[in-house]
């Protein structure tokens, strides 16, 4: 018959392919420190209400250390064909204290076992993520204040734009991230009560303190409602359309950065030690890292859509589709925490190819604008301006000039407004220099904004 | 030859399949209140730094107020074939009041007009999205406050679980609708920060004081990167993931309601004018409000998916793939916008059947728990407990009885330990009673929840 | 320095994290039946156009035999910190025979290798597919074989529509997984052309024949285009495609499993050695497989989002974002491959109480269409029978009476069309057994159609 | 009361939310030919088989006629309150013709008729994205023809690898294109069978002739399963899969157009007709249709995700959530409609930078693999050549050299098989022309395959 916990009622032994289907622990056990904590909690109230003796706590907080200890040392190997990972330690602690190891269970469903385990894996690992995003940001801003003058094309459409800096660009992946990051912790605040009481869905009745056990685990409360307490899963949607946006983010670095790699651009060059090479072609390196991180950021915002899908027309309370929810959430976070500091090394140790940054962006006639403003500060209407500038750039393509080889005269066949004074206008230094309003490329602009985001962030900014 | 106010420099008129295939203004003429508001602030402060005189404010101020009017009651109709909403009112602006109205985009893009008009068009959509959840939560809260002790059974696994209240069931709802209503609270402001003189993607050489504009327009800043100012979409992102969670929330309450319709359930019936009939056959009463709800969840989950999708693997910092956030967004909005009344219309108006709800409350054993707590209250380890149980619910069912129909002789041959009262422990509303754990089911548990979640929604909770 | 092969070119080896983030073995390990049967043709096809001589084939080819045998009997593990099993193998060819060894990868590049491999283990895995929904369909046909009188309700809205069969039900899955067996098919063919001979990208400039591996490897055919050779993934999607939409169709038959197994419904029981019982509640038994494999659709439905994400935008030829096509296709595949026999032993063993469904189907007023078509063939037109069939339904309801109950004047008073003729007409029996239209639920309908069925996919169909 | 045609046994009238929260004619509208042909088809077998006279017949093909005629003209506008277009058709049928028009849904439900409805409409406009995509292949054909010798860079990860042509290039899409062809193909083959005759989920009593109408219809069949007839929407996502596909390929050669027209490649230059400019800045020329092509894949990505998911967890049969499958699949074909001969348009009129082109495919040491496979004939085994020219790069890129400028001796210090024959095998012409595999890029290469494939379309291939 049977050897599972649950089996009082049943007549045959569950089939072997229910059981494989069935497992979680390939995937569940990660969660072992989060149970042992949920159980050591859960059993010290136990205790407090009066539902365990001192002694019974006693055998169970030595029997969870133990195990504890010898899980953290490998002395304990998690048994593959165990149902899952909770029922793997609470059958392992009745296998070595005995009798009071059958009471831990008591006021106490699987359902919201599951729920107060997942809360506080996924506590654990968003604060890593968030580590591991500042320290991305951190190597962001080091590059930005080596590189507040270091010129380069900004683009929009793909098509060159205007001049700005490379620190100004990573300073807008700063800025993402810094949301990134904040979303992170919204998160988990709203996620930050405990379902420990709920039982299945509907409590019990017996003289629980749930109050006490939030507490010890660090929440910031009660479930308000037992029946959402063990079939919510918003806390994993909600981290998962973060770590999905987070991914979309480095995605679109990753895509510059394979732009920048490439012979026509050849704005960086990746190191050769987080680079690799082709099996036919010798002289290929290839930036595979931002290529995996754009491919991997599919995969997320995938997970997001599989949490949301299961989720989908789910009655209450707990459905087994819920099982669902940990490998992908698992999946987003491990993607996650793997691209983060692989993206970050090969940022860190790409070379930066200025002078071909600043040769593109004198390019394309980057300064168009800019002397349309020119134009603007001397009194004309900007759409005026705007039309004046475009057939002066229509004149320059068919030169084959840039701008600034235009002579005066051909300025002033366009527009007399035009003097002496517009080449300063028109130097790409001062193009970027000038736009030093809030959020600018300007160094001084730049410089600002990162020296605030440091501060929201409490990083030291040590270079700027 | 083109009648774009870029073609400065294009010799070409665009071809008719481009402008059909560019245009936005199908979708993004609901922005024109928006465009105007931004419009008017922009003025405003070009005016104040001297970039406008007084009189060409005055020009353009009258000018906006016209067209705001003449919209409104319609005496202006969009014109299908501008370029988009923003072209179309600058284009308008300047037939009705000449040149001022060329100078309006000055130290503009459409690039940050675009981004500043979504942000105030998100951030007014969203209040009223915020407005229908509270109302829907009162709703809730009413029907739970009149069924307090409107016993029904709680499932897990769509099998009787133990025995629950409506009330204690619709409060989940309320708490999962809060959390919607607190997302979105987060994500406007995250978004509130103003993106007025980012320019095209790198401000601009003109002394504009963004920080004036941000004020106006009651933005909390301005955005601390003018790449990330026009290239960010991360709020759509953001609101639409709140969104398809809130869908999925209303998703898996519709599943209920079309369960409680059916027959063999027969928990509620609809009412005759929130329902529909068949055209072939004469006796069917179909809830198709819930099954469209359902339905209407997968197509806001996939609006989330497009717009991460869209902006996977884009550099920066503007490209055109961008203009695809707006019908996605809008999409989500309209659909929740729609769907929360309508599917409150339906709970409101449905018929509880709670005698049905309160039969099939004692069926299927659901007071087993009760029994397996009982024995744990006498002493008994929950495992022995809840294995003693099993084995007791195996006789039953064999018996054919309920638990509270066999003998105190047939209990005892199990357990030494039940006595005569067990009997009260068995009775449905002292099972649902004995629950009164923080978020448990008992009258008094579930009253003090919604009580404490209508002060922090500020809700009357009137009929508590 | 580096040890890897294509490393020439490099003066520094990579680092660790790349090569974590890079690794693919993993997940590719798997191929290697499908890498040593691709490098067997390649050898032999290198042999004959004189790349090769004799003897070098004959030691690369006893060399990849050893190899084989060593795999498939565990002698040889699989480095798992080799690039990729591609790279593992070769090395250990070359490490066993030695200098041939070298040049096995003549002619060759890792992306038409890799693209030959997929293609010849998703050639495998398809077939197993197939057979393993053919063998579900068998269960399917042999279920209905048994149950073609099996009356149970037929539901549109999961409001009581007609009355059907069991068998008739049951057809309707095997219909679909028919077709699902189909489009699988039409993938592989598609699929079925051999990327050997495009190297890198553009082929090579050595005397190969492509023909003739592709012959070897029961290809029909040569790529048609090198680019397209090794950077098309399309088979990854269509197979994906339609694993997602079987898997739709089993989480379709899993929400009514799960249904029918409710209390409230009963129209199955599920058998013990596939059911669960809850940690808590002694009297549950859960159909824990059917909700598996509801929640297991959404992933296998965000697989193939995955694969369309991950495709989307990348330029030509190859790039590294398409190693993220494995895990998606294979977990895809894996997936699958577990549901199907799993549910499969969940539908042969449950229980089915035909007398319940029998009841069920006899309410509702299922019959109501019967009458309206009975009216019909008196000479009504049907807008006027469906309307006063309607009026009939509810006088039924008021009077709470199902039709057949209802007396010749009650009838009468609504139409004079009426007569004795009806009772039998409304007979439970009759109506499904009068539906024997092509398709129809009528007993010798459905066993018409599944005969059909069976002779297409070549199936016995013996008890039919 | 009600004035809906399924009222007779409902007491009130549906609430206005209802209706519009119901309502499917805004988009199902334009099913009305479709609708008119199944009504045709349906009313003539009526009559065959006797439940409609010849007169009545007749009576309701003139209307029909008429109704079809006044939609086609524009004299009849579709009533934007009614229920649906087959709810409308059927009322103003009756509306014209009193009496018959009340048998035309005899022996239907709108279950079926929706179904064929769908069907016909999917059949036409597949038909219709099949033409474009044929002309979009004949372009690609047509510009290839132009460009056999127009050498170009093949890329992998971006980086140039070998030189191609831009036939060969273009080449690939064809190949792509034509498996796109290819597989709508096969969906609407799998789709064409008639579910004519299931009514609402079992047929009905009368004595119908479905396979006539499905004769009269075009369909090769009729459905095996009349629930599966009502309730499969398998069709709607194969046909989704197959579009999303297209727009993926799509999206690819979008990405790198819009990489093309990139001032660092500058490969392409966008005709002005098919360009847009900026309000900003006067010298942008920005390629607004790929960016858009490449966007719009996000979004037919995603209503392939939508009818999966709104599918999955359905039970049988028809339920209302599958109305959402119509605006999902019509928003792809809408989309996918549009696109083609757009994006059409804008590659015929690009103009082709072929020496641009050439000189970057010059660049990058792309004939690196020439020389390894020099050596390969040579004798050295692929290993040792690969590792040798590894080596040769290396000192090229030091040197600042590409690989024909170096000595004989500078070749010879690193392999003793280098002869002066390696000048040609490096020359550029020659590495593209010796790659004449099959599917390779040599002029002749290409040619034969785009015959072949011209063949298998049935296209002129006129310049080839």
């Amino acid at each position: 018959m049977s050897n599972k916990l649950w089996s009082g009622r049943f007549t045959a032994a569950t089939d072997a392919l229910l059981d494989d289907f069935n497992s979680s622990i390939p995937f569940d056990q990660r969660l072992w420190p989060d149970d042992i904590a949920g159980s050591r909690a859960h059993a010290r109230m136990l205790e407090h209400v009066g539902l365990l003796t001192t002694e019974e706590l006693a055998a169970i907080e030595q029997g969870l250390d133990s195990i504890e200890a010898d899980l953290t040392d490998g002395t304990l190997a998690v048994d593959p064909t165990a149902e899952d990972i909770h029922m793997f330690i609470e059958a392992e602690l009745t296998r070595r204290i005995g009798e009071p190891g059958r009471k831990l269970h008591t006021g106490r469903s699987r359902n919201d076992q599951v729920a107060v385990d997942i809360r506080l894996y996924l506590r654990r690992m968003t604060s890593e993520v968030r580590t591991a995003i500042r320290s991305f940001i951190e190597t962001l801003v080091e590059i930005a204040a080596a590189n507040l003058r270091t010129i380069m094309p900004g683009f929009t459409h793909l098509q060159i734009a205007q001049p700005i800096t490379l620190a100004h660009h990573f300073s807008a992946y700063a800025h993402m991230l810094e949301r990134d990051w904040q979303r992170l912790g919204d998160a988990v605040d709203r996620m930050n009560y405990s379902p420990l009481g709920a039982g299945a869905l509907a409590t019990c009745t017996l003289p629980l303190d749930p109050a006490r056990t939030a507490a010890e685990l660090g929440f910031d409360g009660v479930c308000g409602n037992s029946l959402d307490a063990v079939s919510d899963r918003d806390f994993c949607v909600e981290i998962c359309a973060a770590l999905a946006l987070l991914m979309t983010h480095l995605s679109r670095l990753s895509e510059e950065l394979i732009l920048w790699a490439s012979t026509p651009f050849g704005f960086i060059t990746p190191d050769d030690a987080w680079s690799t090479g082709s099996s036919m072609m010798p002289q290929k390196k290839n930036p595979d890292i931002p290529e995996l991180v754009r491919g991997k950021s599919a995969r997320v915002i995938s997970n997001l859509n599989t949490l949301l899908v299961m989720l989908k027309g789910l009655p209450l309370a707990y459905n087994k589709d819920m099982q669902e929810d940990k490998e992908a959430i698992f999946e987003a976070l491990d993607t996650v925490l793997l691209t983060l500091p692989t993206l970050q090394g090969f940022v860190v140790t790409m070379k930066i190819n200025s002078e071909r940054m600043r040769s593109v962006a004198e390019s394309g006639l980057s300064n168009a604008t800019d002397l349309a403003e020119y134009l603007v500060r001397r009194g004309l209407p900007f759409r005026q301006a705007h039309e004046q500038v475009g057939k002066l750039v229509y004149y320059a393509l068919e030169q084959g000039k840039k701008l600034e080889e235009l002579s005066l005269d051909e300025f002033r066949a366009q527009s007399s407004l035009v003097d002496d004074s517009v080449y300063a206008a028109l130097k790409i230094e001062n193009c970027v220099a000038a736009r030093d309003l809030p959020g600018g490329p300007a160094p001084t602009a730049v410089e600002t904004a990162l020296r605030s985001l440091c501060e929201r962030l409490d990083l030291s900014a040590k270079n700027l």
